[in-house]
This record gives C-alpha cells, sequence and structure tokens, in this order.
C-alpha cells in the first residue's frame, strides 16, 4: 500500500501548491490513515513541498496496535517527547523550517486552541487553510479500497446471517446487539463500524435507536443495524424480520413499502446522477404510500474510512454521484407505539455499462418470518 | 438533579460574567452534561446572563437515547430544522439577541470553520474565550457524582469477579474483552467507560494493548483494564492474574514491585499533595526495584464524565489534590517479550481525618494464580 499512499499525498501536494501553500498539515485522524495507513494516537501528518519531506509526528511509534494500522513507509517519524507536547506544534514548526509559504491546516478539524499554538510554533509562520482537500481525495475509493469495503461487508453478512440462525424470542436488545459485535470480531473485523443497533417491536424501524433490555416476542418486527470495520473500512447493513410465524398485514404492507423504497433509491445510483434525485426516488415511493415526511432527511452517505462520509443522499444535497463511490441506501419507516420497518445496504456507485450499482451488502431482503 | 444542574449553570454563569461576557456558549458534550444532565447529538449549550435566557440547541430532542442521559429541566430547548445546520450558529444568534457584551465560547473545543460560522452568525456579534471553566468546575465532584463513580465501580468489580470465576486457559484476549463488556451491561452499565483490554502472556503489563485473538496459556500473567460508565460517570480499573499454580518467581517479584509502586502512589493521595509528588512516590519504588523509566509519564488522572480528565498525575504536573477529586493510580512495567504487571485503582481524594483515600473499585489486589 505503500505507493498507494504516496500518491495520495502527491495528489495532496498537487492541491496545496496549486493554492500558494508550501506545506500542510493534516490532523484529523481518518485522513491521516488515508495518506499513511495508520493513525497513531495524537498524530498530525506533515506534508512538504517534497515526497521527502512528508512526516508523520505522533505520541508513540505506529505499528504498536494493529487497530490503528500499519507502520508507514516513505514518511519520517518523529515521537513526541512528552504526551503534554501537541504535536500540531512540532509538525507546524517542521513546515515551518522548510518553506515561508503559507502552511494550510485543517480548519474544519483544528480547534481555535490548536490553531493558535500552531501559529505561534515559529516566527513568520502563516497558516492558510487546507479546506476538505483530503476528504475529497477520499470521495472516490481505489479498488483496494473498494476491496476492504468488500471483505467488511462479507464479514457483516456472515455475522448476521448466524444470528438468524439462533433463537431470538426472549433475549434483549442489548445481548443481541452485543453478540452481532462478537461475531463481527469472530470473523475477522477490526470492530464494529459504528455501535450496532437492535430495536425490537415498538423500536423497530427507528433509525438511531440504541439497544435496551426489552426482550424480543412472537409477533414483533425486528429492526438490526450493524456493520464491520476492516483495515478502517467501515460498511454498513440492516435488516428487518418478523418474529413468529405469521406476520400482520400492516407489517407486510410497512415491510413491502419500504423494501420499493430502498429499491428505488439503490436503482437511481449511477454516475452524474445527483443526491437529491436519489432521495427524491425513494421519498415518492413512500408519500405515494402516505407516509409523509419519511425516509427523513438522509436517505444514505458515503461510506470508507469513516461510516458517515461525504456524499450525503438528503433532499438538499447539491451534488452528483460519481463511479466507485460507497453508499448507503437506508430508508425506514417507523409508526410510533407500534414499530417499523429499515433496510439499509452498503452499494458501489458503477456506470450502467459494468451492470450498474454494486451490492455489496447481499443478506436478503425478503420479509424472513423467525 | 434539575438543581444540581441549575446550580452548576450558575456557578458557570458568576465567571463568564466577572470576566465581562454576557453569554457562554458550552459545545464539548461532557461539558453540555455537566451543566443540563443530558447530551442530543450537535448540541450547544447556551448559557444566559439570566438563567431563565439557558438555551439548549440540539440537532434532536433530548431523551429518546438514554445513553444521552434524561431531558434537561430550566432549560429551554430548540430543535434544529434540519441536520446540515449548526447548532452552533443558531445558539449564537439568540446569544447575540440577548446581550451587546462578547459571547464566551469553548475556543479549546470549537474548530476554526466552527468558531467562523458562529462568529458571523449575527452582525456585530463578539466572541470571546470560555477556556476551560467548565472543566474546572467538573474537577471537584459533588457526593451524587460520586455516588455515580461508586456504582460504577461496583459493576466493574462484580463483572471482573465474573470473569475470575470461569475458566480462562484457551480462550482469546478478544472474548475475554468482549465478556467482560457484557457483564458491565448485564450488571446495569451504561456501557464500558472505555475499550476493555486484555493482555496475556508477553502482552500483559502494557497501558494501551487492544485485545488480540492470543490465547491464555498456563504460565502467563493476564492483565484485564475495564470500567462502567453509569449515568455518564466513568470509572476504571485493571489487575494482573497468572494463569496456573505455581507463578514464576520473576513474575512474583514483579508483581510485588508494581503491588508496592501502587501503595505508594495511592498512600500519597490527600488533598493539598502536589500530583507529581504522587508521581514520584511510585517512580521511586519502581526505580529503587531497577525500573528506570517506570512507571511513564503518566501515573494516573482524573475521571468522571469522561475517563480522561484533569488531574494529570505527571512527573511535570503543576497543580495540587483537592478533596472529592476522583482519580486513578495505575503503574505498570512491561518487559518485551515475557510480559508484566498492571494495577490501577480508581479513589477519591479524602482528607486523612476521613480516613484518606475513598478506593472505589475494592477487587483484591493480592496475586491471584487462576
Amino acid at each position: 500500500m505503500s505507493d498507494a499512499h504516496a500518491a495520495r499525498r502527491a495528489r495532496l501536494r498537487d492541491r496545496f501548491l496549486a493554492t500558494g501553500s508550501g506545506a500542510a498539515l493534516v490532523s484529523r485522524p481518518a485522513n491521516i490513515r488515508y495518506l499513511t495507513g495508520c493513525t497513531p494516537p495524537g498524530a498530525v501528518l506533515l506534508v512538504g513541498r517534497e515526497p521527502d519531506q512528508d512526516h508523520l509526528v505522533a505520541a508513540r511509534r505506529p505499528g504498536r496496535d494493529p487497530a490503528e494500522g500499519q507502520p508507514p513507509d516513505g514518511v519520517r517519524i518523529t515521537v513526541l517527547p512528552s504526551p503534554e507536547t501537541d504535536a500540531v506544534v512540532t509538525a507546524a514548526a517542521l513546515a515551518a523550517g522548510m518553506c515561508d509559504a503559507p502552511v494550510a491546516v485543517e480548519e474544519h478539524h483544528l480547534t481555535v486552541a490548536r490553531h493558535r499554538v500552531a501559529a505561534s510554533a515559529a516566527p513568520g509562520l502563516r497558516l492558510a487553510d487546507l479546506g476538505c482537500a483530503v476528504e475529497q481525495l477520499r470521495l472516490v475509493k481505489d479498488e483496494e479500497e473498494i476491496n476492504f469495503l468488500r471483505i467488511a461487508a462479507e464479514i457483516t453478512d456472515q455475522a448476521l446471517g448466524e444470528l438468524l440462525e439462533s433463537i431470538l424470542v426472549g433475549r434483549t436488545e442489548r445481548h443481541l446487539a452485543l453478540e452481532l459485535e462478537r461475531r463481527l470480531i469472530d470473523h475477522g473485523a477490526d470492530g464494529p463500524a459504528f455501535p450496532t443497533r437492535v430495536g425490537t417491536g415498538p423500536h423497530s424501524g427507528l433509525a438511531a435507536h440504541p439497544p435496551t433490555d426489552r426482550r424480543v416476542e412472537e409477533g414483533d418486527l425486528l429492526t438490526v443495524a450493524l456493520g464491520a470495520a476492516y483495515r478502517g473500512y467501515r460498511c454498513e447493513i440492516a435488516r428487518t424480520f418478523v418474529i413468529g410465524t405469521a406476520p400482520a398485514d400492516w407489517q407486510i404492507e410497512i415491510y413491502e413499502q419500504v423494501f420499493a423504497a430502498q429499491r428505488a433509491g439503490r436503482e437511481a445510483l449511477a454516475p452524474g446522477v445527483p443526491c437529491r434525485e436519489v432521495h427524491r426516488a425513494a421519498r415518492e415511493v413512500l408519500e405515494r404510500a402516505g407516509h409523509q415526511g419519511a425516509p427523513g432527511p438522509l436517505l444514505g452517505h458515503g461510506v470508507g474510512l469513516e461510516i458517515g462520509e461525504d456524499p450525503q443522499l438528503s433532499s438538499g444535497a447539491m451534488g452528483k454521484l460519481d463511479a466507485c463511490v460507497p453508499v448507503t441506501v437506508e430508508p425506514g419507516v417507523h409508526l410510533p407505539g407500534r414499530g417499523g420497518v429499515r433496510i439499509d445496504d452498503t452499494l458501489v456507485v458503477r456506470p450502467p455499462a459494468e451492470g450498474g450499482p454494486e451490492l455489496l451488502t447481499i443478506t436478503t431482503k425478503e420479509l424472513l418470518a423467525l
């Protein structure tokens, strides 16, 4: 991967040199991982005018914790003398020694206080704003990144599939969530991509429902949302099941509506399509079914080294989709007091000529009665 | 608790009014929870000149997720119209409408970009720095906070005690960590206070070792570090055990050295004692035993709504201890390739007249052979 990381740093270098900066300080952990393959604690990455100036400043030598990634190639490493030192000060001083041009920092990540100490790290140092340059580079994934997401999705499907073979009635949402997270790790995940959510009965279909001590009962709808992180890459799936042999008509009806909305969203994914069009495609299905306001402001989002990345598939989103951008499509409907349905997949946007969107999370979306 | 939260906001009000600010915007989640009892996502708390001006701006109505605490009393609540809106902008505009004096913000938490949009939320708005005023209020805990920590410690001792009754040989670090976290939740924790760490054999005694797939073997030292969060309050414990009936002499020797250092640190805790004296007391024991550099730069730290709070028990710390400040004392020694010992307790600083430091984590510190 070291070549890929060096190539990413080279693209970032082109960007900040073009805006008149002489170096960049990258402080956002996911951005550092994207550019080096690792994120040791308290790290700041200096990207210089020349590749041999790239320098990682961290509180600890990289590579001791596998969850922090592999030790980087092609960057010098400085370990901070004391835990009180802020890497951004050391990195800013190094950058000031390399060039007289402004040093670009991530103003959307650095706090006002850290920005102030960075600015005073060297006399005459001028700071500029790097903006979201690294996040923009991260938007379109290369095949290696997509492969990591593919493996994360396989792990996720395996963990979910095993849960479906076990007895669910009588177990609490919390226990089901913990078991899913254990199975993710059993199958080789770094860990959960986000806190696993399990909602049963009146909790089913909610977007951000934290697991409670409610037990699964006959006749419940059961919504689970989980995802594995693999080599730092995070995917997401949600499925809704019915507990018992005979789903009620209202359960079947809502399920079919959400399923149709999710399919409409998935089928709308293509390079060049405005993000808000994907939201509209799913929203129209649910509004025709009488669910005003569903699926809420956000139908889905990009995934990668973070679980909530751009693009945002919202009604107000301005951008367009690109090929090789992984996104979630996750509509849901919830009837207060009764429950609801939520269906979520992770897909990669592909042109129609290549067969259209690539579905990474392949667990069935039939309404299973467990 | 609402009275306690109102009293805390009143103390903060006194502070920023004394520095000439007319309102404060609190954005750091733990600080918002301290002042209101809850932290809904994306929240910013406006503390006004008068109590009836206190106003919580959030992306979602508080109280839906128990992990976010209870809905607050005595503060008005505004839910943001869209997920794209930043609460700090809405809160800054509200504050500007209330006073002409500067509005104090948490420059150590707000990013440069958020600070910029906050500053432009209203014409003529001037922003000042609140600094760590809320963190300073949080340092000394009231009896209710200490009681939450006491319960968190009881839960932690229970989870650890149950693990010790089970068979450990052959199980992986990851599984032991997940079982401990499940037991924390079984006993009523909100969740783990921090990611549970389990290190066996050569991994034992490390401070920040993430669980791996290594299995527990006869003759290993086994270090576990865990803690429960209860009502938002986080405690910490670490213990080291020997696996099998006959600990090696070097294992017993290191254990006794770390135990003596940890006791020296615990016994040094008293109101008025400089934090670095606590570090020195433990360090001297380990240096006399020939462990140069142990216990590293940090012997322990404050705990509360966050697991790593002030005070820092480091060799360079400048402050003194106060009564009713909960801290950890966690020396460790690690021999590369062989393993080591780490012992960590959470205690509350109390004056000698009250019997000295109050030990919250009471699991035995004898060297247990499991």
